[in-house]
């Protein structure tokens, strides 16, 4: 499995509380082990962790004070999602096998310079305006072989698929 | 090519003004047609057109004064995406080879339960909590061939794909 890693820029805590939250959400949800952003913000720490609370899993969500020394210090590969870059389709191949683990940068907006700088792939899911939550889903499920299929030991309910109704149950504990 | 449109149910003005402008978003770059929604939301509409009128296309927002008798009248095929459906990979060839133009609900929050009676198709994109902005995304890709690669004409700006830099350029007009 690739061991992945996101790093939220630029997030603005009023404006983008839930455009953060949903991309934290998204990061669970398709495999990725943690965020980080810079100035976190309790909201979404709050929000995330009850998700990981109710649903299992050991997601982390990690305040950075220097998000480009962070940048500047990870050892693996850096992908930058932006709507300017170049298509995930033309460099799947190599960022699959690339070394160490893999950091997704998403930004809020307009991103400063040493993003594209210090990131080893400027990349795009499409060349269009969307969404960072868009592009870091389907980000994910082509670098992930489970995709949104991931399983999550120790929470404390759990979906029973249906096709007529919202069916949750809550999961035995073994004593 | 699948000719689909996007119902989000549920927008509340506040709250969620972001998330449905991403949803909107996502909509227009993955290739729908269309998006509804109760109650619109001037905001959302500047946003979405002011996108549309830079990079092309005649991606459409329709108000709706009952989404309900909307989605009761749909003579297609209705997929509502929901954490709490089955699995869109075991459906996809159906909803593939399924009549009419497609429907796709994105709900904000608890849908009404009319929403899960009056779709063909209750499907989830994984069942954890996530994104309906991811869910739309991933679904929408799956569903048509050119996913995020969708061409639209008669913008005014295009973007470059660069692996370095921010690059667009104003699109000549032919006269």
């Amino acid at each position: 499995m690739v061991i992945c890693e996101v790093l939220r820029i630029g997030h603005r805590p009023e404006r983008d509380k839930r455009i953060t939250t949903h991309v934290a959400l998204t990061a669970r949800a398709f495999g990725a082990t943690r965020i980080s952003f810079h100035r976190v913000d309790s909201r979404i720490v709050d929000t995330v962790s009850d998700v990981g609370k109710k649903f299992g899993g050991d997601f982390e969500i990690k305040a950075l004070s220097n998000p480009k020394n962070f940048v500047k210090k990870w050892e693996g590969t850096i992908v930058h999602l932006t709507m300017f870059g170049i298509s995930i389709d033309a460099e799947l191949t190599n960022i699959k096998n690339s070394e160490g683990p893999l950091l997704f940068i998403v930004g809020a907006e307009k991103v400063p310079p040493w993003v594209f700088e210090f990131s080893d792939y400027n990349i795009a899911i499409g060349n269009q305006p969307h969404s960072e939550v868009a592009a870091l889903s389907i980000a994910l499920s082509k670098i992930s072989d489970k995709s949104y299929n991931q399983t999550f030991e120790g929470g404390q309910l759990q979906v029973i698929p249906s096709d007529e109704r919202r069916n949750m149950v809550e999961t035995k504990e073994e004593s």
